[in-house]
């Protein structure tokens, strides 16, 4: 087994799946060019809202798993970053509120009305992952958000000029994640570097990330299917009512 | 199925599985009557740290599976409670005190080197049930602690008064649990009665609390075993040096 003592390459290796993240898919590109309908943003905001609030469920898993108190104790911010403590405090409350910006009700998100299969199937996909894998490797898969300011930023200045329609008030959640994305990225690359030191150990958590970047991949692809750009959309761009 | 719409005597049941609690253990009988060598305390509280080191996943486990945010919200504090922030906060910080109190070094309870078979197999049991049953019966699992507070309370006093070798700022884990058990057990009653509706959900939120009770006496049955009372042990009680 040949061991990479080269955290550098180990680190670059991961950082190179950047060319598989999102932010590269179709639906991504066209929504940062301001071309998405009304109808497609809010597909995106309530399908996307899936994945949001699992996220606490899939720290929580990693956190089960995770005997290195020291971990714990860092990784449990994101459960309650996420969670929040009361009312909409927190990124569920924050995707809400963005929910609400673009015209949706917020009892239609949460109940799921408008939820592909698609997008359930790739988010539960992750939160089993994180849930049976060894931690470490649940842990690489977190690091999408190596590249999750970038996107933030170009996300926040796009819905900002590009969708004059949608309340600025609502972009909080992609403004908090400007902040939260890179602390949190830097402490699992740490534990990644830190604990994985074989070759094996590094080809798991790249494939790890590599599979991370499937899952969004994958949610963008439903949402995509679902919510198809269509001469019938101009109905919906000047429903103000907020009709998905 | 006959629905038990009466909470009431659905809650009667559980405080009922008192009778099946671990104060009751011979090995606890005989703690509290200080009739435990030194030996044999600092047995139990190697092996207890196993169980306390391990209640944090228990509780990540549980918030891993529950798909509601306000339970979650609440939940969590359990994981903030015996994790804690730094240093020594939190309830593993605590119960290692503990362990310097009764003469233990640290090392060696974290390296589980005095740990015994049962007692692993007892907490992981129990860290498995919080995985793989449903998230309500975990909760249900959890409500020992409607019991723990009294004793506590008999702990602390028998700790005090009978072995008076053990430094009494080692026992603040017991202080503390008098303040947070009832808490806790307050919100996991709450949350099993709302979600526990038929007679069956209710059955088998005793049989998880009955479970839970089997888990903490077969802690003690495997202490027992594995530090007997004996001749040998007046060595160890006049051992100021803390070998166990």
């Amino acid at each position: 087994m040949t061991t990479l003592t080269d955290t550098g390459s180990f680190t670059a290796q991961l950082r190179a799946q950047s060319r598989r993240y999102h932010d590269q898919h179709p639906f991504h590109v066209k929504m940062n060019e301001g071309r998405l309908s009304r109808r497609q943003v809010r597909g995106w905001v309530a399908n996307r809202f899936y994945y949001q609030a699992n996220i606490p469920r899939k720290d929580a898993a990693i956190l089960a798993n995770c005997p290195d108190r020291e971990v714990r104790r860092r990784w449990v911010l994101r459960v309650l970053d996420h969670d929040g403590t009361t009312g909409d405090q927190g990124g569920i409350g924050a995707w809400l509120r963005l929910a609400e910006a673009v015209g949706l009700g917020r009892d239609e998100v949460l109940d799921e009305r408008h939820l592909v299969p698609g997008v359930r199937f790739a988010v539960d996909a992750y939160v089993n992952f994180a849930r049976t894998r060894p931690w470490v490797e649940a842990v690489a898969s977190s690091l999408t958000e190596l590249f999750a300011p970038d996107l933030m930023a170009d996300r926040l200045a796009a819905f900002e000029r590009r969708y004059p329609w949608i309340d600025r008030d609502g972009l909080g959640y992609f403004r908090s994640r400007l902040a939260q994305a890179p602390r949190d990225a830097e402490h699992a690359l740490q534990v990644v570097t830190e604990h994985c030191r074989s070759a094996d150990e590094q080809a798991r958590a790249v494939a790890a990330l590599s599979f991370k970047c499937e899952v969004l991949w994958s949610i963008l692809d439903a949402i995509d299917q679902a919510f198809p750009d269509s001469d019938s959309d101009s109905d919906s761009d000047s429903d103000e009512a907020g009709q998905l």
